[in-house]
């Protein structure tokens, strides 16, 4: 019993030290009286629902008979689509107090709207790039035994997928949304694209682990890259108060068809050409023209005595 | 209300735009009108049993008296083997219809049994040789304070127990499931071993994340190697419709005693000679022979002006 | 029916084997009939309570009235306190088992209380030094938003959060919990920072995957990495058994506003000299002066014919 009287008092005075932090205050804005911020967990939810009915009947389930699929992937839709709304108009409601917006400005449920319904919208769109995606992985790697496996297991389809559906939600500047979508997949595959980026079809990248691709960067059709592969930027211009700018392009601009291997890092807004292979663990910082073949020398072995 | 009067005419629409993706179609099979896929949830569940098992006390649980956990280890294996054998029956039945083979063949319940009983027999051997990679771990790491650290955090001896399991399964031709067992482990450790891959004991991954190993690689006995080393594939011969050939040899071969420094880049049918050493970011194509010391020159450095 | 008869035969033959495994019982101890080893998911669990209170409002919570965050936070706090001390009463008694000592020292609950205390008065300290950190991601990723956005998503704190709480138990010689705590954010982040490196403030890793910090690192302030940068260990003397003597000195020192790219590899007690800048990609084992610039060579592009 003595040996835990310190708990009470410790509790009281270190959760008020942590609860009056100043900067946290400045950060967590209120709204009504409530805290206005997104759920994490329910964005999840959210994006696991999404992944899994742009593959009807391939992740997740027991068996179900075939002409029951069809309801339940309507079912499941409309569940994600009231969560992210609600999700949504809270991540606006955020920003808006972060910009000292007028309190009954009313934006916040448009624009989730308008958002929630592109991507709805254009879901059917995100599925045929993503049979390219699959196609390209099966296409591109022999140790796939079936374009299922692909689905099913490779993590390349996780991050490419949660790319593809946050890309549409920062199109529509959807505050801190995007960003925790893609950092889930991040967390899960170790490949981490800025829901920012562009990028074209048949995209393909093996294995993944340390991927990391910038907010800027541009990527073309028929793209293969390995893991640890960086397209991430360099220096970048600050303002007068020594802030970095935003929305500068600073990444790196990637023409069809150019094979990366491992661990290479592309930084800054520099151009591969196309049809270009670059070799695993090389540093670049400037642009190389078409059908170029880049390449680290390899050291000669010397016998140890 | 208004508002959300478009998301039923919306869930209609998309829902069934999803649902009849053609490629989609083409891959999940159905049998008895029933899809036939292993489940992943179910398979993560098998495998952290069989990790869970392997090392009885370590993993999971609360305190529990000693003369109790035999009964629960037989009991954890029987739940086990009974989801694994109806999983791999599944994946078999999937293969059989992606193959077009008789609807009749009855072959797919013989052959998940086979796998699973050879899976079930083989565990005390796969219990062995983890034991050697505990101690490698304890040997080879300055940073490990017991073995039972090593058990309980170190991501290597989940990543390489998940290898040592899918091989098992692999080896029985179990289509779907080696693989995402081992993503699982990939996604959990950032470690992405092909469960085809052959690994000899005593073998330590420190760190771990960003390391792949490559379907048709081969490690001999004490080897060690650190985060973001690659044993992979650099080109690939394809068929006459431009098909990767699946099968052909074309990962490394470690030998016995070798140490492979950080982020290092091993691509192709090559061989490290027993004894050698490869430095950090190396990029290597070619075989060295026994007793090699490979490394990158280092630049000098520059003083800013 | 048949085919699964083998199913209970093989269970218990198998279970036996596994249950006896030698190597697996010298290690488990058991005090007083019971298995003493703390519980993986209980400090998960604490963990996770932890940096939600350090970021009140900002984590894992629905919309909650500002005037109760107050009140859950204390709660929360008050719960994982009392997990912790039992998991870190746990841990010390595993290491008395392990050490031999003497059943009644009665010390364990004595050093168990005495760390958990002393995590938790140091908890507002950590919370200030973390203030540091995010403000250093705001300030040095032109891609962050607002500094919700990296509290909310960016996997570097995370890492951090945990290394800050970790290391104040790794201070008190708690066995076991500080490793499994750091291997979680691994796990999550794949950012591997080891409980006892010492770093100092405003510290920030972009990206962050394959980043790994060693024991004996030190980390002065206003330092900034990127993903997959190593500030490992490269040899390590052994005692007359062969084993690596623990607890030497064997990792960097990064001075003050240093900045390190993606995926370079330093290794040793070597300094890198304030103000520097190492380039992605570099293998380093030798110190550099203050404010040296070290950058690979780039390979020239070859055009393919």
């Amino acid at each position: 019993m003595s040996s835990s009287d310190w708990i009470d008092d410790a509790v009281t005075e270190v959760a008020a030290k942590l609860h009056n932090c100043n900067r946290c205050k400045l950060r967590r804005k209120t709204r009504k009286g409530q805290y206005c911020l997104p759920v994490r967990k329910a964005i999840h939810d959210v994006l696991d629902t999404l992944i899994g009915i742009l593959f009807p009947g391939c992740h997740g389930h027991g068996p179900v008979a075939e002409n029951q699929t069809g309801d339940t992937l309507q079912d499941e839709m409309k569940t994600a689509i009231l969560t992210l709304q609600k999700q949504a108009e809270m991540a606006f409601e955020y920003q808006c107090e972060l910009d000292e917006c007028a309190e009954d400005c009313d934006d916040c449920e448009i624009k989730a709207t308008d958002a929630v319904r592109y991507l709805v919208k254009t879901l059917p769109d995100v599925q045929e790039m993503l049979q390219t995606d699959i196609q390209a992985a099966h296409d591109g790697d022999p140790a796939a035994k079936s374009a299922m496996e692909v689905v099913m297991s490779y993590p390349a389809i996780q991050a490419i997928s949660t790319y593809r559906i946050a890309h549409l939600l920062y199109e529509k500047d959807v505050p801190l949304i995007p960003r925790i979508m893609t950092e889930l997949a991040h967390s899960r595959t170790g490949i981490d694209i800025h829901p920012g980026a562009n990028i074209g079809q048949s995209f393909f990248i093996d294995h993944g682990t340390g991927v990391v691709i910038g907010e800027t960067a541009i990527i073309g059709d028929n793209v293969k890259i390995y893991q640890g592969v960086t397209l991430g930027a360099m220096s970048f211009p600050k303002d007068k108060e020594g802030n970095p700018i935003k929305g500068i392009k600073r990444h790196p601009n990637i023409a069809d068809r150019v094979t990366i291997y491992a661990e290479a890092t592309l930084l800054g807004d520099i151009t591969i050409g196309q049809g270009s292979t670059v070799g695993g663990n090389v540093w670049l910082t400037h642009s190389v023209p078409p059908d170029s073949k880049v390449s680290n020398a390899q050291p000669d072995p010397e016998i140890k005595t």
